[in-house]
């Protein structure tokens, strides 16, 4: 199969031509959130929100309006999706398949309620961080109201359009339409078995690290570093910088910034920004925020900017990005190997902070096993931990069953049960994440699919190189190579289900991520 | 008369909703400029002009579309512009002429025109930049033939539009068209005698400085800087933002970022960034540029939000503009009483640097009078030369009297009969400006329209505060406020003139300039 954007039937050019504007709209909408996370005047949120409220609505307008779908009409059965083209392709089929999907859940939604969507997420967003900083869940409450109640609207319009009835799957759980937005075609049915599995699984795995006798060594650096911030953050910033560039991250198409949330976003292949944050008592907030949207970062620099403004230039699903910054976060940012080779470079840059200490034991340090409070600071065995409880709540939220009053309680409790462990603070309990101010109701479950994801990838990736072997050697092109050709190139042209298949020979499966999780933790 | 939008006829309600969207949009083109300026990767130069053709696109379709056109239409008669709205007050009627000029000369313009304007300019802005760094004015020259090309194109839709013929007074020289564009209604007519006189008087007063046998003392930082840098950027960062603070600039609706030119641009009188750049070696290019765009950013903060999207929250010429930064930059921040205040303060940041030199030494220095090559660091009499020979290139480039591929040479004999010297090279010499390569031709006439305009406006505040008294008490808030009332305010509710005539009781008129320059150099 082909993948040249030379290959496409000429009859889909002036639809291709079409998107490639409202791909440059939406990269611009997204210029406008990074500047908002990152430098935008606090008294600016006001006309800032009117701004993505007014590019939201013209995106929507050129997606769903009549010249487009004049154009979609040439191509495919506005109905089903089939394609009508003659002497098509696969890949002219595969690609209007994907482009009639998008076409298909923007029509369902009016321009107005895109407008407010999108308006409200901007300012609930800067609420949320206030809220956050104050300890103060009640400031936070009314904009979290909101964002569930349109939620709700969004999974109304889908439910009740005309056109998206092709989806019937879907039916079986209103949450579905949400999860759909970041994993397609993923539904509550395959996941709850999933999920429920892994849970099982690692709650024997816990036990068995808990029950050792022996607890590892310890550095030592910890009890220090929590006692005296001493870690400049320049030091911390040019060592994630270094590492950056390893794997490969092009700083010619991108840059690091700071924010107060880590993440990553895309205006095109050409264009990938990321940040981080620091604690200067805390040497892995940083770093492992770097590596983390370094990991997401490669993906979106690895798609193909000949196919710009296609599907095929996106990432195929929320759980195959995550899979890609938990890779390199965890599978090869915490392991011996990596330290092997960047320990004595982090001596180097912290000398006296790190005099006491070698690097067997900073490695230890690093992965012990520690149910805690905080998502982003988790061992990769408790991780997923987290997830399953923001998982349910995120069902419930939409089944109705939980009122978003009732969450600190809620979320209390579920930690309690599930980690033992009480948060200390709202800020520190359900006030952490900023995904729910942003409306990413439904993106959660693509963290531990993502974890998933990426132990299957990590066993095919071992039959064809060594990976430790490259990581001593310092050869991470050698790893991004392999990830460029095997997954990010393809964009949407496979769907998450069909490149875990095409990579794995296997369905979707659990059993990768505890066999990696028992290897490195019963060593 | 009155200047709330609640006094403005409810009828326009529709139209002023529809500009606001429009404005907006215009805030979001002018981010990615922005970000490109400062942020952006390299490579991502092809998708940012690929992003800002879209936008162009998007905000010419909306502004000639039909939907505005008929709105405009309830309102005003198309072809004279006269309202046609029942009991229009005079601010009703006044708003609506600045609407409809806009509305004119927008859709004299063809779509793919504004595309290719805007593709063009963002590509070689970059050129430019890098031939700058290069000195090689063969590698900027088919871009600037492409902007002077592109600019005679627009003057020909102009031209040959019937919706625009009602301005026939421009039509007396084509450069009037893009005059237009910067300072309303300015023409070459009125120019040329004014700026003949102005020349006159500058050589007369600057034959008047030399002579004086008695050369000003000197503080020596001068000889001692060019030998060896040693002002750390970061002391005189601060020194900037102090400077600023005191002005009076809001760093809750904006904030300041480095760039290889210092420019302000703003998205919504709430977002107003400006930037600046430094040498290590010279204490006066970061600052001059901080204060300097500090006066416009203050234009900008100081219009009325209530009116955002409508010209009265637009700037009224770009002539007032420049008046704004050159009072702040040259009658306030190069003045006595300036330095009383932050001689010391400076003197503070850099103690060792300065510990051979006194307050009015070094007022002498930054304020000699010399005839060099570089137009931002010129003095303020010999500053308006760098001007004259710039607007008789513009003129001759678009009477095709002047090839581009000429101007090097054009340049330097100007420089050598004007100023009495010859650039050292053409980075410091023709490629010294971005304004060319970003489309601006006609801009650069508004740098002295602004010190004429700026002269007359020190005068009239002279009759309601003492303006050195403000000064030497820090009380520069009294100075921002006076500019805010009399000036900013209004947005374009007046024209320039009209704002002169208003302010002074006159016309334009040189002679406050020269009065003030004289004052200043003979004393």
């Amino acid at each position: 199969m082909k993948n040249s954007k030379n290959d496409i039937n000429a009859n889909l050019n002036p639809l291709l031509d079409q998107l490639k504007e409202i791909a440059h709209l939406n990269g611009i909408q997204s210029l406008l959130h990074w500047d908002q996370e990152t430098k935008m005047p606090k008294k600016a949120i006001g006309s800032r929100t009117e701004q993505l409220g007014a590019i939201a609505s013209i995106i929507h307008r050129l997606h769903s309006g009549n010249d487009f779908k004049n154009g979609l009409k040439q191509c495919v059965d506005l109905k089903t999706g089939e394609c009508i083209i003659k002497n098509a392709t696969d890949l002219d089929k595969r690609l209007l398949k994907e482009v009639h999907r998008d076409w298909v859940k923007s029509v369902c939604l009016p321009e107005t309620f895109v407008r407010e969507y999108q308006e409200t997420i901007s300012i609930s967003q800067n609420v949320w961080a206030d809220a956050r900083i104050k300890n103060d869940f009640k400031l936070f409450l009314p904009y979290l109201e909101k964002v569930v109640n349109l939620s709700t609207q969004k999974i109304d319009f889908y439910q009740n359009s005309s056109t998206y009835d092709y989806q019937k799957e879907l039916n079986t759980h209103p949450y579905n339409f949400l999860l759909d937005e970041y994993e397609p075609n993923m539904t509550v049915d395959e996941l709850d078995p999933l999920f429920n599995k892994l849970e099982g699984s690692l709650k024997g795995l816990l036990q068995k690290i808990q029950a050792k006798s022996e607890s590892p060594k310890k550095s030592g650096i910890e009890s220090l570093h929590k006692t005296k911030p001493f870690f400049e953050e320049k030091g911390q910033w040019n060592f994630g910088i270094q590492v950056l560039k390893d794997m490969g991250y092009d700083f010619d198409k991108g840059y690091q910034e700071k924010s107060s949330h880590p993440f990553t976003i895309n205006f095109h292949p050409s264009d990938v920004r990321i940040t981080t944050r620091f604690k200067t008592n805390d040497l892995f907030e940083g770093l492992s925020g770097s590596i983390h949207e370094g990991g997401h970062a490669l993906y979106e620099q690895g798609l193909l900017e000949e196919w710009f403004g296609t599907p095929f230039c996106e990432s195929t699903s929320l759980g195959i990005h995550e899979s890609q910054s938990r890779f390199w976060e965890n599978i090869v940012g915490k392991s011996e190997s990596f330290w092997s080779v960047y320990y004595p470079i982090l001596k180097d840059i912290f000398p006296s902070q790190l005099k006491n200490t070698d690097c067997e034991s900073f490695y230890h340090d690093i992965n012990s096993v520690n149910p805690g409070e905080i998502r982003v600071e988790a061992d990769e065995v408790t991780y997923n931990f987290h997830i399953l409880i923001r998982y349910n709540i995120e069902k419930k939220l939409i089944e109705k069953s939980l009122a978003p009053k009732d969450l600190p309680d809620y979320w209390n409790s579920a930690y309690s049960e599930l980690l033992g462990v009480s948060p200390s603070s709202d800020a520190n309990g359900v006030l952490q994440d900023v995904h729910w101010s942003s409306g990413g109701i439904g993106y959660f479950p693509t963290y531990t699919l993502g974890n998933i994801y990426a132990s299957q990838f990590y066993e095919a990736m071992s039959t064809e190189l060594n990976v430790e072997e490259c990581i001593r050697r310092k050869q991470l092109g050698k790893i991004k190579n392999w990830l460029n050709q095997n997954i990010h190139q393809y964009g949407r042209r496979y769907s998450a289900k069909e490149l875990v298949s095409k990579i794995t020979n296997s369905s979707i499966s659990i059993d990768p991520l505890i066999r990696y999780l028992d290897k490195k933790y019963s060593g």
